[in-house]
Protein backbone atom coordinates (compact mmCIF):
# COMPACT_ATOMS: atom_id res chain seq x y z
CA UNK A 1 0.00 0.00 0.00
CA UNK A 2 1.13 3.31 -0.60
CA UNK A 3 0.16 6.64 -0.74
CA UNK A 4 -0.14 9.31 -3.62
CA UNK A 5 -1.37 12.92 -4.09
CA UNK A 6 -3.08 13.69 -7.07
CA UNK A 7 -4.10 16.83 -8.28
CA UNK A 8 -7.32 17.92 -10.53
CA UNK A 9 -8.63 14.60 -8.79
CA UNK A 10 -12.40 15.33 -9.48
CA UNK A 11 -12.41 14.94 -13.20
CA UNK A 12 -10.94 12.91 -16.55
CA UNK A 13 -7.74 11.84 -15.91
CA UNK A 14 -6.81 12.55 -12.58
CA UNK A 15 -10.39 10.92 -11.59
CA UNK A 16 -9.31 7.91 -13.62
CA UNK A 17 -6.05 7.75 -11.91
CA UNK A 18 -7.47 8.01 -8.98
CA UNK A 19 -10.06 5.41 -8.68
CA UNK A 20 -6.89 3.36 -9.96
CA UNK A 21 -5.24 3.78 -7.12
CA UNK A 22 -8.08 3.24 -4.92
CA UNK A 23 -8.63 -0.55 -6.73
CA UNK A 24 -4.91 -1.27 -6.26
CA UNK A 25 -5.53 -0.66 -2.53
CA UNK A 26 -3.01 2.86 -2.54
CA UNK A 27 -4.59 5.44 -0.20
CA UNK A 28 -5.00 9.29 -2.68
CA UNK A 29 -4.58 12.50 -1.25
CA UNK A 30 -6.88 14.60 -4.14
CA UNK A 31 -6.89 18.47 -5.39
CA UNK A 32 -9.32 20.16 -6.87
CA UNK A 33 -11.04 23.44 -7.39
CA UNK A 34 -13.92 21.37 -7.74
CA UNK A 35 -14.83 19.50 -4.22
CA UNK A 36 -14.73 15.65 -4.84
CA UNK A 37 -14.92 12.77 -2.02
CA UNK A 38 -14.63 9.82 -4.96
CA UNK A 39 -12.06 8.11 -5.13
CA UNK A 40 -9.94 10.09 -2.13
CA UNK A 41 -8.93 9.34 1.39
CA UNK A 42 -8.47 13.11 1.69
CA UNK A 43 -9.36 15.67 -0.36
CA UNK A 44 -7.62 19.17 -0.29
CA UNK A 45 -9.41 22.67 -2.20
CA UNK A 46 -6.87 23.85 -4.87
CA UNK A 47 -6.68 26.39 -7.42
CA UNK A 48 -3.43 26.75 -8.78
CA UNK A 49 -3.82 30.20 -9.98
CA UNK A 50 -3.55 31.16 -6.27
CA UNK A 51 -0.49 31.51 -6.05
CA UNK A 52 -0.51 32.31 -1.83
CA UNK A 53 -3.31 29.40 -1.43
CA UNK A 54 -0.71 26.86 -3.11
CA UNK A 55 1.49 26.87 -0.01
CA UNK A 56 -1.43 26.73 2.36
CA UNK A 57 -3.23 23.44 0.23
CA UNK A 58 -0.19 21.66 0.65
CA UNK A 59 0.60 21.97 3.79
CA UNK A 60 -3.05 20.23 4.81
CA UNK A 61 -1.47 16.52 3.49
CA UNK A 62 -1.66 14.61 6.67
CA UNK A 63 1.12 12.05 6.42
CA UNK A 64 4.06 11.30 4.27
CA UNK A 65 3.53 10.29 0.39
CA UNK A 66 5.02 7.72 -2.10
CA UNK A 67 4.54 10.08 -5.08
CA UNK A 68 2.97 12.98 -6.87
CA UNK A 69 1.02 13.39 -9.69
CA UNK A 70 0.59 16.59 -11.00
CA UNK A 71 -2.22 16.23 -13.37
CA UNK A 72 -4.41 19.58 -13.11
CA UNK A 73 -4.73 21.85 -16.09
CA UNK A 74 -6.73 23.98 -18.14
CA UNK A 75 -7.27 24.06 -21.70
CA UNK A 76 -6.73 26.26 -24.79
CA UNK A 77 -9.62 28.76 -24.17
CA UNK A 78 -9.30 32.01 -25.41
CA UNK A 79 -8.21 34.91 -22.90
CA UNK A 80 -7.32 32.70 -20.78
CA UNK A 81 -3.67 32.98 -21.48
CA UNK A 82 -2.09 33.84 -18.40
CA UNK A 83 -4.36 31.33 -16.55
CA UNK A 84 -2.98 28.33 -18.36
CA UNK A 85 0.64 29.52 -18.08
CA UNK A 86 -0.01 29.97 -14.65
CA UNK A 87 -2.19 26.96 -13.64
CA UNK A 88 -0.38 24.26 -15.92
CA UNK A 89 3.14 25.23 -15.41
CA UNK A 90 4.08 27.71 -13.25
CA UNK A 91 1.73 27.02 -10.16
CA UNK A 92 2.21 23.37 -10.78
CA UNK A 93 5.90 23.95 -10.11
CA UNK A 94 5.52 25.97 -7.21
CA UNK A 95 2.93 23.35 -5.53
CA UNK A 96 5.58 20.80 -6.11
CA UNK A 97 8.40 22.93 -4.38
CA UNK A 98 5.37 23.13 -1.26
CA UNK A 99 4.98 19.37 -1.53
CA UNK A 100 8.78 18.38 -1.57
CA UNK A 101 8.88 17.80 2.55
CA UNK A 102 5.96 14.93 2.33
CA UNK A 103 7.51 12.86 -0.32
CA UNK A 104 9.19 10.17 1.12
CA UNK A 105 12.82 9.01 -0.35
CA UNK A 106 12.26 7.21 -4.05
CA UNK A 107 8.87 8.86 -4.19
CA UNK A 108 8.02 9.78 -8.08
CA UNK A 109 6.24 13.07 -9.37
CA UNK A 110 4.69 12.24 -12.51
CA UNK A 111 3.68 15.73 -14.61
CA UNK A 112 0.74 15.80 -16.75
CA UNK A 113 2.21 17.22 -20.18
CA UNK A 114 1.12 16.50 -23.26
CA UNK A 115 1.40 15.92 -27.09
CA UNK A 116 0.93 19.68 -27.93
CA UNK A 117 4.48 20.28 -25.61
CA UNK A 118 6.52 17.89 -28.45
CA UNK A 119 7.65 20.92 -30.54
CA UNK A 120 10.00 22.19 -27.48
CA UNK A 121 13.02 21.61 -29.76
CA UNK A 122 11.99 24.51 -31.64
CA UNK A 123 10.74 27.21 -28.38
CA UNK A 124 13.89 26.31 -26.33
CA UNK A 125 14.34 30.21 -25.33
CA UNK A 126 10.84 31.05 -25.05
CA UNK A 127 10.54 28.58 -22.49
CA UNK A 128 13.28 29.56 -20.79
CA UNK A 129 12.23 33.00 -20.71
CA UNK A 130 8.80 31.64 -18.94
CA UNK A 131 11.02 29.57 -16.65
CA UNK A 132 12.30 32.54 -15.55
CA UNK A 133 9.33 34.31 -14.52
CA UNK A 134 8.79 34.26 -10.65
CA UNK A 135 5.67 37.02 -10.59
CA UNK A 136 2.33 37.17 -12.00
CA UNK A 137 3.03 41.11 -13.57
CA UNK A 138 5.84 39.71 -15.35
CA UNK A 139 3.40 37.12 -16.62
CA UNK A 140 1.01 39.31 -18.50
CA UNK A 141 4.27 41.52 -19.82
CA UNK A 142 5.40 38.44 -20.77
CA UNK A 143 2.54 37.42 -22.68
CA UNK A 144 2.16 40.47 -24.02
CA UNK A 145 5.62 40.73 -25.46
CA UNK A 146 5.73 37.35 -26.87
CA UNK A 147 2.35 37.65 -28.05
CA UNK A 148 0.92 34.75 -26.93
CA UNK A 149 -2.69 33.61 -27.95
CA UNK A 150 -4.19 30.70 -26.08
CA UNK A 151 -3.19 27.85 -28.46
CA UNK A 152 0.72 29.29 -28.34
CA UNK A 153 -0.05 29.53 -23.97
CA UNK A 154 -1.02 25.72 -23.93
CA UNK A 155 1.33 24.36 -26.09
CA UNK A 156 4.56 26.18 -24.67
CA UNK A 157 2.68 25.36 -21.01
CA UNK A 158 3.39 21.80 -21.78
CA UNK A 159 6.52 22.33 -23.60
CA UNK A 160 7.65 23.76 -20.17
CA UNK A 161 6.47 20.81 -18.35
CA UNK A 162 8.97 18.59 -20.48
CA UNK A 163 12.01 20.60 -20.16
CA UNK A 164 11.25 21.05 -16.60
CA UNK A 165 10.95 17.55 -16.12
CA UNK A 166 14.39 17.30 -17.52
CA UNK A 167 15.83 20.26 -15.60
CA UNK A 168 14.67 19.33 -12.05
CA UNK A 169 15.89 15.58 -12.28
CA UNK A 170 19.45 16.45 -11.34
CA UNK A 171 18.53 18.25 -7.67
CA UNK A 172 15.87 15.75 -7.43
CA UNK A 173 18.41 12.59 -7.73
CA UNK A 174 20.23 14.09 -4.81
CA UNK A 175 17.01 13.95 -2.65
CA UNK A 176 16.25 10.58 -4.00
CA UNK A 177 13.32 11.81 -5.73
CA UNK A 178 12.73 11.79 -9.58
CA UNK A 179 10.34 13.01 -11.79
CA UNK A 180 8.74 11.63 -15.36
CA UNK A 181 6.41 13.64 -18.02
CA UNK A 182 3.52 11.87 -19.63
CA UNK A 183 2.28 13.16 -23.54
CA UNK A 184 -0.89 12.13 -24.03
CA UNK A 185 -2.30 12.84 -27.33
CA UNK A 186 -6.37 13.61 -27.90
CA UNK A 187 -7.80 12.09 -24.89
CA UNK A 188 -11.72 11.18 -23.92
CA UNK A 189 -12.49 13.56 -21.43
CA UNK A 190 -14.67 16.25 -20.66
CA UNK A 191 -12.60 19.18 -22.23
CA UNK A 192 -12.17 17.14 -25.75
CA UNK A 193 -14.31 19.53 -27.48
CA UNK A 194 -12.28 22.20 -26.41
CA UNK A 195 -8.92 20.77 -28.08
CA UNK A 196 -10.78 19.64 -31.28
CA UNK A 197 -12.05 23.81 -31.17
CA UNK A 198 -8.48 25.20 -31.04
CA UNK A 199 -6.44 22.79 -32.62
CA UNK A 200 -8.72 22.33 -35.68
CA UNK A 201 -7.74 20.27 -38.09
CA UNK A 202 -4.28 19.24 -36.34
CA UNK A 203 -6.04 17.35 -33.76
CA UNK A 204 -8.89 15.81 -35.94
CA UNK A 205 -6.28 14.35 -38.50
CA UNK A 206 -4.13 12.37 -35.28
CA UNK A 207 -7.14 10.86 -33.67
CA UNK A 208 -8.46 9.52 -37.54
CA UNK A 209 -4.70 7.86 -38.42
CA UNK A 210 -4.85 6.46 -34.20
CA UNK A 211 -8.58 5.36 -34.75
CA UNK A 212 -9.85 6.86 -31.75
CA UNK A 213 -8.98 9.20 -29.29
CA UNK A 214 -7.23 7.84 -26.20
CA UNK A 215 -9.20 7.26 -22.50
CA UNK A 216 -8.69 8.28 -19.74
CA UNK A 217 -7.85 5.18 -18.16
CA UNK A 218 -5.10 4.43 -20.59
CA UNK A 219 -3.49 6.89 -19.62
CA UNK A 220 -4.08 6.76 -15.89
CA UNK A 221 -2.43 3.15 -16.18
CA UNK A 222 0.96 4.68 -17.53
CA UNK A 223 0.47 7.22 -14.60
CA UNK A 224 0.35 4.66 -11.91
CA UNK A 225 3.35 2.64 -13.55
CA UNK A 226 5.46 6.27 -13.61
CA UNK A 227 4.48 6.43 -9.93
CA UNK A 228 5.24 3.09 -9.00
CA UNK A 229 8.36 1.77 -8.09
CA UNK A 230 8.54 -0.63 -10.90
CA UNK A 231 9.60 2.51 -13.34
CA UNK A 232 12.50 3.49 -10.38
CA UNK A 233 15.11 3.61 -13.21
CA UNK A 234 13.28 6.11 -15.31
CA UNK A 235 14.28 9.64 -14.70
CA UNK A 236 13.89 13.06 -16.27
CA UNK A 237 11.88 12.02 -19.66
CA UNK A 238 8.58 12.28 -21.08
CA UNK A 239 6.63 9.01 -22.33
CA UNK A 240 3.70 9.86 -25.20
CA UNK A 241 0.49 8.10 -24.82
CA UNK A 242 -0.76 8.71 -27.82
CA UNK A 243 -1.33 5.53 -30.08
CA UNK A 244 0.88 6.00 -32.21
CA UNK A 245 0.94 9.65 -33.33
CA UNK A 246 4.19 11.21 -32.59
CA UNK A 247 5.90 7.39 -34.78
CA UNK A 248 3.09 8.19 -37.30
CA UNK A 249 4.27 11.74 -37.63
CA UNK A 250 8.08 11.29 -37.48
CA UNK A 251 8.20 8.07 -39.90
CA UNK A 252 6.57 10.57 -42.47
CA UNK A 253 8.61 13.43 -41.82
CA UNK A 254 11.96 11.25 -41.69
CA UNK A 255 10.89 8.95 -45.00
CA UNK A 256 11.64 5.88 -42.58
CA UNK A 257 9.67 3.53 -45.32
CA UNK A 258 13.08 1.98 -45.99
CA UNK A 259 13.29 0.75 -42.42
CA UNK A 260 9.95 -1.37 -42.80
CA UNK A 261 9.69 -5.18 -42.59
CA UNK A 262 7.90 -5.60 -46.12
CA UNK B 1 -1.74 -15.80 -17.39
CA UNK B 2 -0.33 -14.24 -20.92
CA UNK B 3 2.61 -16.14 -23.43
CA UNK B 4 5.38 -14.28 -24.33
CA UNK B 5 8.49 -14.58 -26.59
CA UNK B 6 11.86 -13.40 -25.15
CA UNK B 7 14.95 -13.70 -27.62
CA UNK B 8 18.33 -13.57 -25.54
CA UNK B 9 16.34 -15.69 -22.39
CA UNK B 10 19.50 -17.07 -20.75
CA UNK B 11 21.40 -14.27 -19.43
CA UNK B 12 21.36 -10.62 -18.55
CA UNK B 13 17.93 -8.86 -19.07
CA UNK B 14 16.41 -11.45 -20.91
CA UNK B 15 17.00 -14.23 -17.87
CA UNK B 16 15.28 -11.22 -15.96
CA UNK B 17 12.46 -10.64 -17.69
CA UNK B 18 11.66 -14.31 -18.30
CA UNK B 19 12.17 -14.44 -14.32
CA UNK B 20 9.73 -11.72 -13.63
CA UNK B 21 7.21 -12.86 -16.09
CA UNK B 22 6.90 -16.40 -15.08
CA UNK B 23 7.05 -15.07 -10.93
CA UNK B 24 4.06 -12.90 -12.28
CA UNK B 25 2.23 -16.33 -13.45
CA UNK B 26 2.84 -15.75 -17.66
CA UNK B 27 4.54 -18.30 -19.31
CA UNK B 28 7.61 -18.40 -21.57
CA UNK B 29 8.75 -19.16 -24.75
CA UNK B 30 12.99 -18.68 -24.59
CA UNK B 31 15.26 -17.83 -27.62
CA UNK B 32 18.80 -17.86 -27.28
CA UNK B 33 22.28 -19.17 -28.90
CA UNK B 34 22.98 -21.02 -25.27
CA UNK B 35 20.59 -23.29 -24.34
CA UNK B 36 19.02 -22.71 -20.95
CA UNK B 37 15.86 -24.20 -19.22
CA UNK B 38 15.80 -21.19 -16.47
CA UNK B 39 12.37 -19.39 -16.68
CA UNK B 40 11.15 -21.00 -19.64
CA UNK B 41 7.86 -23.24 -21.16
CA UNK B 42 9.43 -23.94 -24.33
CA UNK B 43 13.09 -22.85 -25.34
CA UNK B 44 14.13 -23.09 -29.39
CA UNK B 45 17.34 -22.38 -30.34
CA UNK B 46 18.47 -18.83 -32.49
CA UNK B 47 21.15 -17.60 -33.76
CA UNK B 48 20.14 -14.07 -35.28
CA UNK B 49 23.17 -14.24 -37.26
CA UNK B 50 22.25 -17.13 -39.39
CA UNK B 51 19.28 -15.53 -41.71
CA UNK B 52 18.25 -18.93 -42.96
CA UNK B 53 18.41 -20.58 -39.34
CA UNK B 54 15.81 -17.64 -38.77
CA UNK B 55 12.19 -18.58 -39.95
CA UNK B 56 13.22 -22.57 -38.78
CA UNK B 57 13.45 -21.39 -35.02
CA UNK B 58 10.45 -18.81 -35.23
CA UNK B 59 8.32 -21.95 -36.88
CA UNK B 60 8.66 -24.03 -33.28
CA UNK B 61 6.89 -21.75 -31.48
CA UNK B 62 3.71 -24.21 -30.04
CA UNK B 63 0.84 -22.12 -29.11
CA UNK B 64 -0.21 -18.37 -29.77
CA UNK B 65 1.63 -15.32 -28.15
CA UNK B 66 0.44 -12.17 -26.11
CA UNK B 67 3.87 -10.47 -27.32
CA UNK B 68 7.09 -10.61 -28.09
CA UNK B 69 10.87 -8.64 -26.66
CA UNK B 70 13.78 -8.56 -29.13
CA UNK B 71 15.89 -8.59 -26.23
CA UNK B 72 18.93 -10.61 -27.75
CA UNK B 73 22.32 -8.25 -29.30
CA UNK B 74 25.57 -8.39 -29.41
CA UNK B 75 27.85 -5.65 -27.24
CA UNK B 76 30.55 -3.63 -29.26
CA UNK B 77 33.84 -6.13 -29.74
CA UNK B 78 36.34 -5.25 -32.23
CA UNK B 79 36.13 -7.43 -35.30
CA UNK B 80 32.48 -8.15 -35.19
CA UNK B 81 30.58 -5.18 -36.85
CA UNK B 82 29.20 -7.32 -39.34
CA UNK B 83 27.45 -9.66 -36.55
CA UNK B 84 26.30 -6.54 -34.98
CA UNK B 85 24.57 -4.82 -37.74
CA UNK B 86 23.00 -8.35 -38.11
CA UNK B 87 22.55 -9.62 -34.70
CA UNK B 88 21.12 -6.61 -33.54
CA UNK B 89 19.04 -5.14 -35.90
CA UNK B 90 18.55 -6.76 -38.96
CA UNK B 91 18.26 -10.33 -37.90
CA UNK B 92 15.56 -9.03 -35.32
CA UNK B 93 14.11 -7.29 -38.14
CA UNK B 94 13.87 -10.49 -40.34
CA UNK B 95 12.47 -12.80 -36.86
CA UNK B 96 9.70 -10.55 -36.22
CA UNK B 97 8.73 -10.98 -39.28
CA UNK B 98 8.46 -14.67 -38.95
CA UNK B 99 7.28 -14.22 -35.94
CA UNK B 100 3.95 -12.00 -36.58
CA UNK B 101 1.94 -15.02 -36.91
CA UNK B 102 1.93 -16.60 -33.86
CA UNK B 103 1.40 -12.93 -32.08
CA UNK B 104 -2.68 -12.32 -31.68
CA UNK B 105 -4.85 -9.04 -31.58
CA UNK B 106 -3.20 -6.66 -29.18
CA UNK B 107 0.08 -7.96 -28.62
CA UNK B 108 3.39 -5.70 -28.30
CA UNK B 109 6.45 -6.15 -29.55
CA UNK B 110 9.08 -4.32 -27.49
CA UNK B 111 12.72 -4.05 -29.17
CA UNK B 112 15.67 -3.86 -26.91
CA UNK B 113 17.35 -0.20 -27.94
CA UNK B 114 20.53 1.57 -26.48
CA UNK B 115 21.23 5.14 -24.79
CA UNK B 116 23.89 4.53 -27.26
CA UNK B 117 21.09 5.24 -29.92
CA UNK B 118 20.11 8.58 -28.79
CA UNK B 119 21.74 10.06 -31.56
CA UNK B 120 19.90 9.28 -33.99
CA UNK B 121 19.18 12.21 -35.13
CA UNK B 122 22.46 12.66 -36.41
CA UNK B 123 22.48 9.81 -38.64
CA UNK B 124 18.96 9.64 -40.10
CA UNK B 125 20.44 9.18 -43.53
CA UNK B 126 23.31 6.72 -42.55
CA UNK B 127 20.16 4.63 -40.70
CA UNK B 128 17.84 4.77 -43.73
CA UNK B 129 21.00 2.98 -46.29
CA UNK B 130 21.12 -0.04 -43.18
CA UNK B 131 17.45 -0.55 -43.29
CA UNK B 132 17.40 -0.74 -47.25
CA UNK B 133 20.08 -3.68 -47.56
CA UNK B 134 18.35 -7.18 -47.58
CA UNK B 135 21.56 -9.39 -47.79
CA UNK B 136 24.78 -10.20 -46.24
CA UNK B 137 27.11 -9.56 -49.13
CA UNK B 138 25.41 -5.80 -49.17
CA UNK B 139 26.23 -5.30 -45.59
CA UNK B 140 29.96 -6.08 -46.09
CA UNK B 141 29.83 -3.58 -48.76
CA UNK B 142 28.24 -1.05 -46.63
CA UNK B 143 30.65 -1.66 -43.40
CA UNK B 144 33.35 -0.91 -45.84
CA UNK B 145 32.14 1.86 -47.97
CA UNK B 146 31.25 3.46 -44.62
CA UNK B 147 33.98 2.95 -42.55
CA UNK B 148 32.40 1.87 -39.41
CA UNK B 149 34.26 0.17 -36.55
CA UNK B 150 32.56 -1.80 -34.09
CA UNK B 151 31.41 1.01 -31.58
CA UNK B 152 29.81 2.86 -34.60
CA UNK B 153 27.91 -0.89 -35.68
CA UNK B 154 26.99 -0.66 -31.88
CA UNK B 155 25.56 2.69 -31.93
CA UNK B 156 24.50 2.45 -35.60
CA UNK B 157 22.33 -1.01 -34.62
CA UNK B 158 20.60 0.61 -31.63
CA UNK B 159 19.64 3.83 -33.70
CA UNK B 160 18.35 1.84 -36.51
CA UNK B 161 15.98 -0.41 -33.37
CA UNK B 162 15.04 3.10 -31.99
CA UNK B 163 13.80 4.09 -35.99
CA UNK B 164 11.99 0.67 -36.88
CA UNK B 165 10.06 0.81 -34.07
CA UNK B 166 8.71 3.97 -34.91
CA UNK B 167 8.66 3.25 -39.13
CA UNK B 168 7.07 0.06 -38.12
CA UNK B 169 4.11 1.24 -36.22
CA UNK B 170 1.34 1.78 -39.31
CA UNK B 171 1.62 -0.91 -40.12
CA UNK B 172 1.56 -3.25 -37.26
CA UNK B 173 -2.00 -0.54 -36.22
CA UNK B 174 -3.59 -2.14 -39.31
CA UNK B 175 -2.90 -5.64 -38.26
CA UNK B 176 -4.00 -4.36 -34.46
CA UNK B 177 0.08 -4.99 -33.04
CA UNK B 178 2.31 -2.45 -31.47
CA UNK B 179 6.20 -1.71 -30.88
CA UNK B 180 7.75 -0.03 -28.55
CA UNK B 181 11.78 0.21 -27.88
CA UNK B 182 13.55 0.63 -25.07
CA UNK B 183 16.68 2.20 -24.30
CA UNK B 184 18.81 1.14 -21.02
CA UNK B 185 21.29 3.53 -20.66
CA UNK B 186 24.38 0.82 -18.51
CA UNK B 187 23.36 -2.04 -17.34
CA UNK B 188 24.68 -4.36 -15.21
CA UNK B 189 25.24 -7.68 -16.82
CA UNK B 190 27.82 -10.02 -18.41
CA UNK B 191 28.39 -7.59 -20.72
CA UNK B 192 28.72 -4.45 -18.84
CA UNK B 193 32.76 -4.41 -19.16
CA UNK B 194 32.27 -4.91 -23.36
CA UNK B 195 30.87 -1.24 -23.38
CA UNK B 196 33.36 0.23 -20.41
CA UNK B 197 35.94 -0.61 -22.90
CA UNK B 198 34.45 0.67 -26.05
CA UNK B 199 32.70 3.56 -24.64
CA UNK B 200 35.30 4.48 -22.25
CA UNK B 201 35.23 8.10 -20.62
CA UNK B 202 31.68 8.35 -22.25
CA UNK B 203 30.47 5.61 -20.18
CA UNK B 204 32.35 6.28 -16.97
CA UNK B 205 30.89 9.83 -16.32
CA UNK B 206 27.57 9.10 -17.10
CA UNK B 207 27.07 6.04 -14.31
CA UNK B 208 29.14 8.63 -12.25
CA UNK B 209 26.66 10.96 -12.33
CA UNK B 210 23.72 8.46 -12.03
CA UNK B 211 25.54 7.09 -9.12
CA UNK B 212 25.84 3.24 -9.99
CA UNK B 213 24.75 1.14 -13.53
CA UNK B 214 21.24 0.02 -13.89
CA UNK B 215 20.32 -3.42 -12.71
CA UNK B 216 18.72 -5.81 -15.64
CA UNK B 217 15.69 -6.59 -13.28
CA UNK B 218 14.88 -2.60 -13.13
CA UNK B 219 15.24 -2.78 -16.89
CA UNK B 220 12.52 -6.27 -17.51
CA UNK B 221 9.84 -4.02 -15.05
CA UNK B 222 9.78 -1.79 -18.11
CA UNK B 223 10.04 -4.18 -20.50
CA UNK B 224 6.87 -6.21 -18.48
CA UNK B 225 5.18 -3.12 -18.59
CA UNK B 226 5.64 -2.49 -22.01
CA UNK B 227 4.82 -5.95 -23.11
CA UNK B 228 1.26 -5.79 -21.10
CA UNK B 229 -2.05 -4.28 -21.82
CA UNK B 230 -1.39 -1.71 -19.09
CA UNK B 231 0.77 0.25 -21.78
CA UNK B 232 -1.57 -0.09 -24.58
CA UNK B 233 -1.74 3.48 -26.35
CA UNK B 234 1.94 3.67 -26.41
CA UNK B 235 3.26 2.88 -29.77
CA UNK B 236 6.03 3.36 -31.88
CA UNK B 237 8.46 5.33 -29.28
CA UNK B 238 11.44 4.51 -27.51
CA UNK B 239 11.14 4.62 -23.42
CA UNK B 240 14.67 5.71 -21.63
CA UNK B 241 15.66 3.34 -18.75
CA UNK B 242 18.98 5.16 -17.83
CA UNK B 243 18.62 6.67 -14.40
CA UNK B 244 18.78 10.03 -15.66
CA UNK B 245 21.24 10.37 -18.17
CA UNK B 246 19.65 11.56 -20.76
CA UNK B 247 17.79 14.19 -18.29
CA UNK B 248 21.21 15.58 -17.32
CA UNK B 249 22.75 16.04 -20.22
CA UNK B 250 19.73 17.44 -22.05
CA UNK B 251 19.67 20.02 -19.23
CA UNK B 252 23.38 21.12 -19.81
CA UNK B 253 23.42 21.20 -23.38
CA UNK B 254 20.06 23.09 -23.29
CA UNK B 255 21.16 25.14 -20.41
CA UNK B 256 17.73 24.54 -18.20
CA UNK B 257 18.33 25.81 -15.30
CA UNK B 258 16.08 28.67 -15.32
CA UNK B 259 13.66 26.23 -15.16
CA UNK B 260 14.32 24.82 -11.68
CA UNK B 261 12.03 24.95 -8.80
CA UNK B 262 14.68 27.26 -7.07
Amino acid sequence: MARYAVTGVASGIGAALAGLLKERGHQVVGFDVRETSDNVDQFIPLDLNDLPAIAKAAAQVEGPLDGLCNNAGLPPRTGLEAQILQVNFLGQRSFTQAMLPHLTQGSAIVNMASRAGHKWRENVDQIKRLGALRGSSDLAAFIDNEDINHVRAYDLSKEAMILWTMAETEGLFARDLRMISLSPGGVSTGILADFARAFGDRMAKNVARTGRPGNAIEVARVAAFALSPDSNWMKGEDIAIDGGMGAFNASDTLGLSALRLT
